[in-house]
């Protein structure tokens, strides 16, 4: 019901960007952004559970705590994680900088890096990259914002929705980047979002938190969680819709869709652009009797290196789906158990069936597959994201020196 | 206090062994063993926890039930899992055919298949190749019983010892075959020990499940647990020492040290002969609050593909070390975590040290590395072994077609 529309994070009204080259990334490319509001807005964000989290996740989590903020620092190239005190005094440095140079108040500016681990930040260049990015913030910013966000991705991930709310055209705007690696030292997953639409920060972080459970959530690269994963919202309200105070709110229902929707595009996108990926897999899970459950079993599935190497060799290796089911940890009925390839039925209740194969070899040829496990065990159905795993993948992230 | 040697599962007295080629793998090598016990021997087996359990096990686990077995009927090339009701008649089959031609009870003989999943059993060939095997049984079988049941396997795993139990020789010999597939369709680990030790089962059971624990159980290569393994050990009491009837039986502790050492060469052996594998890692955590937690930080760490890559490209990239403990879900300090790979301590309470480059690159370069991460959280000391990820996995697991 939202059409995509090929827009940037500065759609949105009152939000600019921009993206410089502060040579922090070995290749000369951009590698500071900074994203702004030209008025304070309500925020959401969430924060990757490693307890490594890196600084500038702590440093953001104080912002979150007011329910305002104004721009966001971004800087590729460097994690800032296990830095210790160093770190935190740096990550803290880019929101005095920025928000210094914005006249806002440090506390409303996140911060966030991605990069090698443990090594300290090259504050010299960072706070000149923030100085020349705040002095060409603009509207048409936002392409080179996305590009300074970027590792090892292979290409940009945007998306933006314009839709009605309360009477009001609302617009929405996201970024990501993810499942690329600068050096190949953690698996980064980075989200901004804008919108213009008013929403209260508690209201924000409820839909944010609900639309993250079913999109970013239920991605996987190579099952390593990385010490940096943030994904925040900034609303602030320019779009003029009766303020979403609540989430018995009229609109609520509607911004939600909006927001779970932008998020569901954008992590599938990270999915497809997994290092070395040759495959986009969508791993649905059916009658599964919890969303934990279900989510378990996909990510079983989708985690198995024997399942993820033999979508890249294109074999449609079904007793390791069944293996990495069986090893999920949730007690089920092997006799029950259904699988489908595409549209063609490979087990039938726990047992192989006399499948066409022409039809299965040409589906397993395919750049995108959908796998279907039903388990017959309950109703719920969840729906994981992931790649394959290929000799590029083991090139990326052996081949790589730190 | 054990000195390996290089004999056969035949070395302890009364056992004999065959393995022949039946024509179930295509290589054409050999594919049926037999394990035979002249006297009915006392027993104990451990078996995979993966729901989708092969027919063999679970009629190897009906034979454990008895506490008694005689005989050990394997196949490698069909695994003999996700095939219903007729797997399990086939896998009755096997034993009641072996049992027919020993002159035994089909309840004293264990099965275990190894092989493609989801594929119906030949059983004529299986049939003959259980007679033939029958009929060579002997002293000098061992060999070829070792090599009936590798799949992809690159050497032969296999280790004796010869002590002295209660004033008498005994001697212990074991099997085993994993980290390869005949086909890629799963990972299966098999062992088969064979002791002249008179020990009464329900102790043999306790003393293989403490020696599975720190052995079998602490080895990874990719994860994905297996529908099809199985640990069988059979004690036939010919060496005459006195009976060990309790763990608290003056040589018990003796008989779990022997038992439990060979058990961890095997596994270790498995590890080191991983898919693909060019690089063998031991991985010790030290200062665990507890054994299950410092297995969870181990088994992260070892099954991180981020890791698995890193090793193979010999980059130390102790970010991704970091990455996985702070993953694993154990509460942890993360300023009080140290780590060392060989002889270099490269993270000292959270923070990178500047650690000899020179030396740590020549640790990485060779072919055994140890790993060694201080939680400074507890007491408990654990140990797990993997391999790294090559493009030699990907190659093996994804360019095979089923």
């Amino acid at each position: 019901m939202f059409t995509p529309m090929q827009e940037s994070i500065t759609f949105p009204q009152g939000f600019t960007a921009a993206g410089v080259k502060a040579g922090v990334k070995k290749s000369g490319k951009e590698d500071v952004a900074v994203i702004y509001s030209t008025v304070q807005a309500q925020t959401a964000a969430v924060f990757t559970t490693n307890l490594m989290a890196a600084a500038p996740v702590k440093v953001s989590q104080n912002v979150l705590a007011s329910g305002t903020a104004q721009a966001i620092v971004v800087n590729s190239g460097c994690a800032n994680a296990c830095t210790g005190e160093q770190g935190i005094k740096d990550a803290k440095q880019m929101a005095d900088v920025a928000a210094s140079l914005l006249h806002i108040s440090a506390e409303d500016v996140f911060v966030a890096s991605t990069g090698v681990i443990g090594v300290v930040m090259p504050m010299e260049k960072i706070t000149q990259g923030i100085g020349e990015a705040v002095k060409n913030l603009a509207v048409s910013g936002g392409e080179l914002a996305v590009k300074a966000i970027m590792t090892t991705d292979t290409f940009t991930k945007s998306l933006a929705y314009e839709f009605p709310l309360g009477g009001k055209t609302v617009r929405i705007a996201g970024i990501a980047k993810g499942a690329g690696m600068i050096q190949p030292n953690l698996a980064t997953m980075l989200s901004f979002i804008t919108t213009d639409a008013a929403v209260a920060a508690p209201v924000l972080q409820q839909a944010l938190t609900a639309a993250v459970k079913t999109s970013f959530n239920m991605v996987t690269v190579d099952g390593d969680t990385s010490t940096n994963d943030m994904v925040a919202v900034l609303a602030n309200g320019l779009a003029g819709n009766s303020l979403i105070d609540s989430t018995t709110h009229a609109d609520f229902a509607i911004f939600q869709e909006a927001l779970t929707s932008l998020c569901t595009y954008l992590a599938k996108q990270v999915a497809r652009d997994g290092e070395g990926a040759t495959k986009f897999l969508e791993l649905m899970v059916q009658h599964a009797p919890s969303f934990a459950a279900g989510k378990q079993v996909a990510m079983a599935i989708a985690k198995s290196p024997l399942v993820k190497t033999a979508f890249f060799g294109q074999d449609p290796n079904w007793g390791r789906i069944l293996c990495a089911v069986g090893y999920a940890g949730i007690p089920l009925d092997p006799a029950k158990i259904s699988l489908k390839i595409g549209e063609v039925k490979i087990v039938e209740k726990g047992l192989g069936t006399h499948y066409d194969e022409a039809k299965l070899h040409q589906i397993m040829a395919e750049t995108d597959i959908q796998v279907v496990v039903d388990l017959a065990a309950g109703s719920e159905t969840v729906t994981v994201w992931s790649c394959d795993f290929s000799y590029e993948y083991v090139k990326i992230n052996g081949e790589y020196h730190t």
